[in-house]
């Protein structure tokens, strides 16, 4: 008899019929056996809508009350979903981020989970109850309610997997599981069965949206294996688990790309030390993310520095960049909003040689002028043109073979994570 | 600098709009340098909205996910408001029913209020923050949300002033106060200036909707001054106080009617001991609650015994009615939904005589029927046919010489309570 954490997005909860359906997706899953607990989003738009109240009312709303009014949404449909269990004759309990136990940080709207006292759970579980809990919320050390920020949900159903020792965190919502590429783009994209924590990590900050960030490094850090899968359908989907040495790695999992990406480019800047800090400690200050930076080498006592930036920052990092352009007597800045970043994902390229290479190469084929690159150990990223985004897509996805599935070619996706599949 | 708590219902913050003015208000009484607690209802449609989901979903959802799903309504219109006051420069902090210390019994959905500890409330006010209190729920022991049954936020108003020891509750709602009769029927009703808590229990329990039974029976125990006013306008409203063994009391102070009225009758009952209490524990244990009861005197070892229940509870009634006129050998039952029950209430009934009299006179110069009577010290009911309620509302409305204010006229409606009124 298992434990398994189940989380369901809003979109899976986004009407009474689908409520009614996850109940029978529940239920079925209790009558196999295994113990259930049930993490929910707010139902679809819910969040939004409270959203759009709160910013009628104020442009600056308290972030203390804003989580009071934006936590209503998940016990909503943590509430309906518990009568929706017990209606079909599935014992059922619904909690509250603090009855879970979830303590946070007093960061309202973005709070980090402290620790989770976990026995009410236990013990209802113990009278074989299905325990339904209100995700994205806990409560900090003054008992006031605090919220998780974006994807908070996940990030609940995976601390509390963590907590109440599960067997796994499935993850469900209204896409497949992880992709070699958004279907949408490349029609012959493939479902994979299974991703590396690392490559997840890496898909999820190129733009990924099927997982937070915060989730993966959370199951990363210890180790629980999560299954991302559909709540409208019975396919298995993509288990995310700790890559095992024995198995060969697919050189590479997945393209990701994002639109939404911005280029700044101070040219003429003096070739000193400090220049650089000076720079993106005062786009740090005015909490501007900068993804990529490179600086070009020195020519007569002068260099040029690009970064990148997204597009909503765009506005902000203009501001201070001339601001500091100024002050250190840089020559121009320019902009660019056109540009595409695309990168390719894969733990493989750690044992792998050539693959930037390959990458280079394709795009150059296709006569796509690279602007930055950008590498870690299991990716590499290229910005280039916006307008040639799909065409990138479409030719490294061909490159690197990834329609076909390389298990049934013999030489990837191991045997121990199949395995762990075999449970769902 | 007094303490007030003022209580906003459904409709008072139903839109945005009302929301920012509703807070327009509470900062105006904030600068005039009274400390203020604001208890706020659901958005009006709220509450039905999440009954009507669970009841898609359920034709008996349990109780205490009804308490978890019912009490966000609250939560949500407590956020919006206190981000209202913020937008306003007015401080103000949102309280749910756990932070304000709201400690009930176990009973989901109906909850009794054991305790509330206000010290977290307390410490706010001193900082000279509004405090801004999500009404109508509490928590029992195991730390579960429960809410208060209908009028709830009525009560938590009420029990909130009378452990703060504020000087006053203010009950802001559609109406301009308490009338001496429904000014729908009774184009001439006047608003009644004072009202004694005894005469507002009558009127709650004979249908009055303004104020629930339960939240004036808590201020009377605790003696707590309520006023109910309109949250439209600035008209000073109806005071309810303890009643003044000074002033002179209104020998009337208002008509009621009740529509909503069924009666039973059952004939020839056996006149013997314990059968009447046969039937009405019966229809206790079905919880349909009794109103008026009416026994004839005995004739040949018979009698009849004529009952009033709600309409809505005259089905299962007459189920209950019929099973027990079986079991004690009664000939007949009859049933007659088409009734209503007119009533006058006042606390100078007490020290008055003649008042039912002047009732059943003018009732029989308009040739309307008296089919059953009751009495208390302060009111005198009666049932008549349902299709002379306005007419017989008006005539007594006139005989009773309602339309003129009795303080006008030097006899009536002291100077104590007027004396309170000025504080508004």
């Amino acid at each position: 008899m298992a434990l398994i954490v189940q989380k369901y997005g809003g979109t899976s909860v986004g009407t009474l019929d689908r409520i009614k359906q996850v109940a029978e997706r529940i239920a079925a899953a209790r009558k196999s056996g295994d113990h259930i607990v049930v993490v929910v989003s707010a139902m679809a738009g819910e969040t939004n809508k409270l959203l759009g109240m709160a910013h009628q009312i104020s442009d600056n709303p308290a972030r203390r009350e804003m989580d009071l009014l934006l936590s209503s949404g998940e016990r909503i449909s943590s509430a309906l979903l518990t009568i929706a269990l017990n209606a079909i004759g599935c014992p059922a309990v619904s909690m509250t981020g603090r009855q879970i136990g979830l303590q946070t940080d007093n960061t309202h709207t973005r709070a980090r989970i402290v620790q989770i006292d976990a026995e009410r759970c236990k013990s209802v579980l113990k009278d074989n109850h299905v325990v339904v809990v209100a995700g994205f919320q806990g409560v900090n050390q003054k008992g006031d309610v605090t919220t998780l920020g974006r994807g908070g949900s996940d990030t609940s159903a995976v601390a509390l997997a963590v907590v109440l020792k599960a067997e796994r965190c499935e993850i469900y919502t209204d896409v497949d599981g992880v992709y070699t590429a958004d279907p949408n783009m490349v029609p012959d994209a493939r479902k994979l069965n299974t991703v590396s924590y690392e490559e997840m990590l890496e898909m999820a900050s190129l733009g990924a949206k099927v997982l937070q960030l915060r989730c993966v490094e959370f199951a990363k850090k210890y180790n629980m294996p999560l299954i991302v899968r559909s709540s409208y359908n019975n396919e298995p989907g993509t288990l995310i688990c700790q890559e095992d040495a024995k198995m060969e790695q697919p050189v590479v999992s997945g393209i990701m790309y994002d639109k939404n990406q911005a280029k700044i480019t101070v040219k003429g800047v003096p070739d000193q030390p400090g220049i650089a800090a000076n720079l993106f400690n005062a786009l740090a200050e005015a909490s501007v993310s900068v993804d990529m930076i490179i600086q070009n080498i020195s020519a007569e006592g002068h260099t040029d520095i690009s970064f990148t930036v997204t597009t909503e920052h765009l506005a902000d990092a203009m501001t201070v960049t001339k601001k500091v352009a100024e002050e250190i007597r840089a020559e121009k800045i320019t902009s660019d909003a056109d540009i595409a970043k695309i990168s390719i994902v894969g733990a493989g390229m750690k044992s792998h040689s050539g693959i930037a290479a390959t990458m280079f190469n394709t795009l150059s084929r296709e006569n796509i002028n690279i602007m930055m690159i950008s590498t870690s150990e299991i990716k590499v990223s290229c910005v280039i043109d916006h307008k040639y985004t799909e065409l990138a897509v479409r030719a490294l996805h061909e490159a690197f073979d990834l329609k076909s599935d390389p298990a049934l070619q013999g030489n990837n996706v191991a045997s121990a994570p199949d395995k762990k599949m075999k449970a769902l």
